[in-house]
């Protein structure tokens, strides 16, 4: 197999290129990338990264649901393939880094490796992910779950997007036609994916490298706190049954609470409706969601039970109703120890500052992890801001991160 | 001059039979009442009203804005008059008994005395006055703040109402050409309103009269708190500048110091909107208002400068902006303190259940008390219910309300 050498891949500043040649591609009037899953713009990068593997000379295929693979065989093939790679997709007005960068910094690395060692002994696929924001459709993590098979189409028969567009509609428009439809047979024998943090704590810590160890599970509630509607001239303060107070104290529980019970425990109320929201009516009704995280189920057992026995306290107190209804419950996702390892090993090594930490996001790297050897790492991001036009890393530590990447796919597949 | 005396005015039974006759003009589906400022429903209540005093052959009259007049004029007139009476004017989908109470009581009381005592010494006036709640015009007391002297014609000339109806035009549809606006020239002695409670205190009490000594001040506010949208998932708890956690405890603290400052303070936050308002989004901008109540400017003072001061501390500490703007200052009112006696000597000398109490709700008799001595007496508000169908008083409460206010204003005028 010829593979073309390119010394422009051997060059520090390429990604920064790359970067930029790839956000030209749903390039929004802010700055910021819009590539919403099976849009002409999601379409046009798909294709274009196809063409510029092409050009590489990796063989480049499309599965059925529109994920990007360009492979490097291995001389010693036994069939199944170190998958290395991200996301194409982006949230609208998103920014430039995120899923993007795993699928370049994976390109180069792959293309690195060739040009310094030859073919591997394994063999290798760079993968552009087809989505994982969920963001056009409510249905995040198409791309890997097609290839891991915890979906297929039967998934998405009745999924619309926002205009009431078909999900296999857009799919079919886009070029992949359901009816050709075939399921992945994939051996993929380990997953690496890299990605910007969307966190504040390695610039904080002033590291270059995350190395993730587990990716938190996600709970997520909805609270809803029933009083009685009042008028807030007349109704004395000890006689009141007021939605909103009541929120204020399970909001301010559940805050201290989770800094008490784990320090890497997250409570989030990001949504809060209040009813009838007059300012001179005591409110009767609040209704708040409830996002919980961390890498293990039991401290979440133990916070939930804490938090939810002081709401019904404090509601029955009152003489007030509440209801807690759970509509998301994603499993925390431990990492691939092997590789952990071997990553922190090769960052000592390079005098990198590294830490392991665990991600607070959700990756296609959890999708992987959950059916062979994953490993996610991290480059920092400027003050912790993604899903923004603002999305920023320097290009030194992207550059940093292709290197932990290249050398981590050289032990796996060399 | 001859006053038609009619038997059913003096049967206890009668202010139920007014109570629904005039909850007939303006009735709802829901078996609530809506008689918004010069709309057709409240045109009709005023003209019956005026029609029924005309037959009980009161000297009847409106003013040039539809505030409704039914005079008993005095033997040894000196030009003043005794004031008694309450709005015509409802909320939309409202109850039978706010201000509309008012009216038919102190009509009643006024036929009673009459025929029980002849001619009093000074002129009583029944007023229906036209506009308290501010229901259709963003204007409140516009009744009674025209007889007062308060507010005239220039103040409503830009005021429209949500479908951008003009007042001055939907003044003139009523019957009132603002071309023919005269200011009144009143010479109002006392004013004497009875209302329902639209409160809890009474019932809870088991009582049947409650005296008002105070009507409560009040002061609007908006708060707003800017802190910095964050991912849910990655954002760790200590690097948050979350609004929404900000914001509660804002409201736990105030709802708390509340009760501390003043047991007669009520602090509401009614309307509370939040951005992005997004469950797996830290939310950075949470906007609230504020609703503080008393009777006495310095505890409100007192109060405020407490919470305020903790605002900031808070907000400093997490390196968040507070904004704190007021948008409304009424000044709290007294009621006359003689007749506060009068009414407390005849409630013990007929044996009714009674209570002094301070009104925390706005009334018509707030604008009388800043230019007038005025008076103003509760009955219960069944669960303390208002603005709504429910609205609810027995008709034995009601008759307790109509015999101590015609008892006063036998002392007033007799």
């Amino acid at each position: 197999m010829a593979i073309q050498r390119d010394k422009k891949f051997l060059e520090k500043g390429h990604v920064g290129v790359m970067i930029e040649w790839l956000a030209s591609f749903g390039k929004t009037e802010n700055g910021g990338v819009t590539r919403l899953l099976y849009s002409p713009s999601w379409l046009d990068a798909q294709l274009a990264l196809k063409s510029k593997m092409d050009q590489s000379k990796l063989d480049t295929y499309f599965d059925s649901v529109g994920n990007l693979f360009g492979r490097l065989p291995g001389s010693e093939s036994n069939g199944k393939t170190i998958l290395t790679g991200s996301h194409i997709d982006t949230v609208v007005d998103g920014g430039k880094y995120d899923g993007a960068y795993g699928i370049i910094a994976s390109f180069i690395a792959v293309l690195r490796l060739f040009q310094t060692y030859g073919l591997p002994k394994k063999t290798i696929e760079v993968v552009s992910l087809c989505e994982e924001e969920g963001s056009r459709f409510p249905l995040a993590f198409w791309g890997s779950r097609n290839i891991s098979g915890a979906y297929n189409l039967d998934r998405v028969k009745k999924v619309n997007d926002s205009e009431g567009i078909p999900f296999l509609e857009a799919m079919k428009q886009a070029g992949f036609d359901p009816e050709k439809y075939t399921p992945p047979v994939r051996d993929v024998e380990r997953f690496v994916e890299i990605h910007i943090e969307q966190g504040m704590i390695l610039e904080k810590n002033k590291n270059q490298i995350g190395i993730v160890t587990h990716i938190v599970g996600q709970r997520r509630y909805s609270v809803q706190i029933k009083g009685e509607s009042n008028h807030a001239g007349t109704t004395p303060m000890q006689y009141r049954k007021d939605a909103v107070s009541t929120a204020a104290h399970f909001i301010s529980f559940l805050t201290e609470k989770a800094q008490v019970v784990d320090p890497q425990l997250v409570a989030t109320v990001g949504r809060l409706n209040v009813k009838p929201n007059v300012p001179n009516v005591v409110a009767g009704e609040v209704e708040f969601s409830l996002d919980i995280r961390h890498h293990e189920d039991t401290v979440m057992d133990h916070y939930c039970d804490v938090i939810f026995a002081e709401f019904k306290r404090f509601a029955e107190n009152l003489n007030m109703e509440v209801t807690i209804s759970q509509w998301m419950d994603v499993k925390p996702v431990k990492m691939d120890g092997e590789m952990c390892t071997w990553a922190r090993e090769i960052a000592e090594a390079k005098n990198y500052r590294y830490q392991e930490m665990i991600s607070g996001a959700g990756h296609d790297a959890q999708v992987f992890g959950a059916v062979s050897a994953t490993s996610l790492l991290f480059v920092p991001s400027q003050n912790g801001i993604s899903h923004s036009p603002k999305e920023f890393t320097s290009l030194e530590e992207l550059e940093t991160g292709i290197e932990l990447l290249t050398e981590l796919l050289y032990k796996l597949a060399y």
